[in-house]
């Protein structure tokens, strides 16, 4: 049995996909971790006042929803089922994070979406984020739920995110007020960045720190490159540096690990919380010098 | 049967991997096509000397060979034979680029190399590149070779290229003479990049570009990333937007088609070059002005 787990530490539901969501919050608790990230598809499969109130008797902090976003779509009815889609996840999140425990944030992880069906124009596909950002910027607000963008990396460019470096997610967020509009710093997709260290920087100094992922990059990547993550520690991330960095640029809310791989979905979920805490202790944990509790 | 092919193309030889050397220049001559990329490996299998009298009687152009670099790592006996084996290639180009027809250009590919093993350190990787490069630069002024800096995707920046942007190849390549420190601009790995449109202006106006390579991005990637690559036009990559960047940018060289891919491997040589051909002339050529032999 492990020390008593880091008080940041969130399990992202991914990590644990197929453990059903009161399953999920009862495994994390039963762990002694104070915070979850919670999917979307699993939050629907129980609904959403069922969700609530599982949280809520959970005791668990809240610390993001997965995920928003796809926004690559032109406009039409597919754009507007979209839009009307990330309206929903946006209430969502209003209502989980009221549910959850003090500390919980209410934060919407929006990833980008990739080149539309048929499309080669990826600076187009871009734009329509921005679109997208902008429309949804007002409610987000009106039900106090920040968006966050979340660069992912490179390799899914095409068909997942053509939003790829932190750099380009902070010029996005720019033209909105951070409180609304916010970036997700996810180890796994921005190690490799050249100006990681300055982006880091930038987003402190502008506010947009929304949430902090970790997981690792270990090569051969596997076979199907969305299930090549691993727990912080087993890969070459330098977990110091970036978290580190991420400190010095001021955020002080929770760090989920979120870890898409098969192997890890094959154990039981319990020993692969485990198995994360042991990790985030090892890699992570060290290097978060601020205290539980003390956000903005 | 295809019309003649641009007079710009060139096969780079890892697209017919398995031909021999005699073989790979009997096709790609055969086909109508003026110039050739070479492999190291099979440069060697032939024997220089060989390969220097089938290339010369093949009445091809040379454009590059692949490759050298894997710089990163540590100062010891390791590195000495690394820095060794690239001075051989630039011997190797030398001889190569005397050998082929006019227009031939001593241009030597270099390929950063991963994180050393064990390591998490990637400013400490990238940084063994510029000490390289500080090393072997007088050797190749003194050859009159080229070292084209390739900068690799990102997805695979841990085991084989800590250069992952055109940006990051042309910082490493700033202390140099643009005569003996290029970059290569390949299509695969740099498609992705918000920064590129302005990074390709900026090699056209630092005198850097030594090669343009195309190939194409297709989801879902390959069990292999390495063997991801397709022909022109077959993926989603907006090749008349980037060659007109790089046309615009000054160059005039040789466009090399570069593919690493299994199935394509399995295809009879002769097939490939027309199907690289095909390829080509519908996602290239027309965005190729100017007239074949115009180099600086």
């Amino acid at each position: 049995m492990t020390h008593a787990p880091d008080p940041r530490l969130s399990i992202n539901q991914a990590t644990i996909k197929y453990a059903p969501l009161a399953e999920a919050l009862q495994v994390t608790a039963a762990a002694g971790i104070g915070s979850i990230g919670l999917w979307r598809d699993s939050v629907q499969a129980a609904s959403l006042p069922e969700a609530v109130r599982l949280l809520s008797g959970s005791g668990l902090r809240f610390s993001s929803l997965c995920r928003g976003g796809f926004f690559t779509v032109p406009e039409g009815p597919a754009r507007r089922t979209a839009m009307d889609d990330n309206r929903r996840a946006i209430e969502e999140t209003a209502q989980l994070a009221a549910a959850g425990a003090p500390g919980s944030v209410a934060v919407l992880v929006m990833v980008a979406g990739g080149l539309p069906q048929g499309s080669r124009d990826i600076a187009g596909a871009r734009s329509m984020v921005g679109d997208a950002l902008a429309e949804l910027a007002p409610e987000a607000r009106a039900a106090g739920v920040r968006l966050a963008l979340e660069p992912l990396h490179p390799m899914y460019a095409a068909d997942r995110a053509v939003i790829s470096t932190l750099g380009q997610a902070l010029d996005l967020a720019a033209p909105f007020d951070p409180a609304v509009v916010g970036v997700v710093v996810d180890t796994f997709h921005v190690w490799w960045d050249p100006g990681l260290t300055a982006q880091i920087a930038r987003a402190g100094r502008e506010d947009r720190i929304a949430s902090y992922q970790v997981c690792d990059w270990r090569t051969p990547l596997e076979a199907d490159v969305l299930l090549s993550r691993h727990y912080p520690g087993d890969g070459i991330i330098d977990f110091p540096g970036i978290t580190a960095e991420v400190e010095r640029a001021g955020y002080a809310g929770d760090v989920e690990v979120e870890i898409f791989n098969q192997e890890i979905w094959d154990t039981a979920p319990a020993t692969a919380v485990e198995r994360t805490i042991d990790g985030f202790q090892r890699a992570v944990a060290p290097d978060l010098a601020r205290p539980a509790g003390a956000r903005r």
